[in-house]
């Protein structure tokens, strides 16, 4: 079992299905089912990785290239004036899938928000249709 | 007074003094003055890029690169169990130096943190004392 895929590898092999918003032959993008705010992003390299320490460095200009190609889409989806990106790394700091993810989520003015508080909840069939949103504004 | 520059160019500029932990032609890493916990880290381009978005995606892997080395230092440090790394873009993100950097701060077991709340503040020499640990921890 110490060796079971990571539910992100199964989302990747298309045996869980996710709201795939961006792929490449080695980085995936999808919307976090529990968000921040909507739109609410999780960038992951396909390979697992545990988390950010274990990331080799020829890996991660194609990653954070993801994650601001992504950011620009949810700017341009949501009119943004702000957004978050951030990693957890280790249970303590809020690490609950050890396949390294780097999380980016819209912000509001006056929203309040830590991070993992005021968690939203997608309607049925509106996570779809903001992901089909998002990808249409990815260039 | 528009192209004035950065505090952080002050400080690369040595026009500003800060716990300086790590440099390379490229990048700057700093302590945070208002640290969520000690040991709190800004890595920095030295160019002054505004946000996320102004990085050319060539100067990518040398930030996060920078910031992996950090964190490992970070670890080894205080013995960590976890940390955040987090960027945040825009002011209502929480964005107040338009002079892009990431944040990188330790996490403890229950520290009930929010990344901007319970701000620590250090005592006199402290911020020196903790920067030179960092700084021989620095592989």
């Amino acid at each position: 079992m110490e060796n079971q895929k990571s539910i992100f590898s199964k989302i990747i092999d298309r045996e869980i299905s996710a709201e795939i918003i961006y792929e490449t032959d080695n980085v995936i993008a999808i919307l976090d089912i529990m968000p921040v705010h909507f739109g609410h992003v999780l960038v992951i390299p396909k390979k697992e990785y545990k988390d950010f320490l274990a990331v080799p460095d020829d890996k991660l200009k194609e990653i954070f290239s993801a994650a601001q190609r992504i950011a620009r889409a949810l700017v341009k989806t949501f009119s943004l004036e702000g957004f978050n990106v951030f990693i957890n790394n280790g249970e303590i700091a809020g690490q609950s899938i050890f396949h390294f993810h780097v999380h980016i989520t819209p912000r509001y003015v006056n929203d309040g928000i830590s991070f993992h508080r005021n968690l939203k909840k997608y309607e049925e069939g509106q996570m779809k249709e903001i992901a089909e949103k998002i990808k249409t504004n990815i260039s």
